[in-house]
């Protein structure tokens, strides 16, 4: 193990995420103390049971007063309150940050909430599973798996020394760290994360609500394709909610761009123009050939899930 | 092994489920004899070199002379074409069956192409991979996986019986059997494979046609959602090509289904409704627990693909 990049983090929410960053900076030695808080009696006893922790506790106040390393690991609208819980309590010198999928909206409220005498650096591991809860992370989530930091527009010494050590401390973990405008951000992840998600909502709602197709046809002849989209439509609603609330602007934009596409596509089909679709089918294909070079995808069959293990 | 439900079965098509149709009929004693069919010179020496078959050759009428069973793998809109160079070379009695995605098309096709003496037996295989040709194959890709005849009209005992040794030489190879009208079949399967399909391709295709997002920065980061869209949009275009021709009225009718519900779901995110939102998430999450609960999807969390294994 290397030497603790921080002494005390404190992570707020000990969910699928804050639950994994936990266990990754206790495996890989990055801190040298952890304290969590979370409002949920239930996870407090979890995280008791699991001994995730130094301390737990539902007081922010408490829980931040020693830290080094905050990080907020909250949905994301929740994200200004939890700050403003924390404000008072936070030592001259800490850096704040968090793992929110927005980062316009989180960065404005997490510099507003917190006083000018700590380093706010937001950031979003690109990693998660549809699973939610302390019992659902694991130290290996973000191997391999990049990290975006927003950091403020601030160029003295200090600031980018914290957002130095910060991106030193996911990189413990085993991620590789990426700086990015926070609007630029929003950008990228409607369109990698977002957007997914939404149309998978919607397919899976829609699928459910057909007369003629019962839910239970959809689930037993769902390895057609249909199960690929119910893993992303499996994930917390509150956190999702809040990220289509928070990145408003940005995944209407691109989700105009996904219709259009998808009119044209459908007037394709209805026209009987088979070359459009043989084009664009053969297009497709390579994209994911790229992701798996990039190291961001399993290269098996069915991802892997049920290839020569029935 | 069990008594062989077949003397000697004919594979039309080499590709991924034509080639594990052959590796399962093999690995599970379901015939004795295996002959195979395909146009292209390359597949044939693919299934020469694999040492697939009995015999293999570019001649549909001399692979189909002596066969008990025929099954059609090829694209669903070659389908008729195939059937017609098999037709004057069949056997009487022999059973006529496919693994096309569309029935009602493909069912129309073999029964105008092929004698009165043969039994027509359309058939559907809900398995595969985004993978193609005659190396992607396995025997196990159809275990526990279920296969739909859609038989034709017809109550007389040896068309009957026809149809049950189909079903016979399916459950052989690890399947589970249901029939059902061809009209249905297309309507369910637009729902669960078509239109996923349709979407998955639809949104790689906007994604890479972003101005403002590099291909670059999308395969990156698309461990956030995008990279599981991905595998169904590299499946094989020309497959698709002829689903969405031959599926025409069932996937424009699904498709209309789901733009009103991500209309709705536009809406609700301009106006801020986040109750509506939290509603359909909350709802979604269900019916993947049915499809696991069902036996067609992994448990495992990211389907098993990265979890604890960096």
């Amino acid at each position: 193990m290397a030497e603790p990049v921080f002494q005390t983090l404190t992570v707020i929410g000990c969910g699928l995420i804050g639950s994994s960053v936990i266990r990754a900076a206790k495996a890989s030695g990055a801190v040298s103390r952890i304290v969590v808080a979370d409002s949920s009696p239930a996870v407090l006893e979890r995280v008791q049971a699991l001994g995730l922790a130094d301390s737990a506790t539902a007081d922010i106040a408490e829980a931040v007063k020693d830290a080094d390393l905050i990080i907020f690991a909250v949905p994301v609208l929740a994200m200004g309150e939890a700050a403003k819980a924390a404000a008072a309590a936070l030592k001259p010198g800490a850096i704040v940050s968090d793992v929110g999928s927005v980062k316009g909206a989180v960065s404005a409220a997490l510099s507003e909430a917190v006083p000018a005498n700590v380093f706010v650096v937001p950031g979003h591991p690109i990693a998660g599973t549809e699973q939610s809860g302390p019992d659902a992370g694991f130290a290996e989530l973000f191997h391999g798996r990049w990290v975006i930091l927003t950091p403020q527009k601030r160029e003295d010494e200090p600031y980018l020394d914290a957002v130095q050590r910060l991106a030193d401390f996911w990189r413990a973990l085993g991620s590789n760290v990426e700086r990015m405008d926070a609007e630029h951000h929003d950008l990228v992840l409607a369109v990698t994360s977002h957007l997914p998600h939404l149309i998978a909502y919607n397919i899976v709602g829609t699928a459910a609500d057909l007369e003629e197709v019962t839910q239970a046809e959809v689930m037993k002849y769902s390895a057609g394709g249909f199960r690929d989209f119910t893993r992303i439509a499996a994930s917390d609603p509150t956190m999702w909610r809040d990220i289509f609330l928070a990145n408003r602007e940005a995944v209407l934009e691109i989700l105009g761009r996904f219709t259009e596409d998808l009119q044209a596509l459908s007037r394709a089909i209805r026209w009987e123009e088979g070359d459009k679709l043989f084009e664009l089918f053969s297009r497709t294909r390579e994209i994911r050939r790229g992701i798996v070079a990039a190291g961001q995808e399993s290269p098996e069959p069915n991802f892997g899930r049920d290839h020569r293990t029935p």
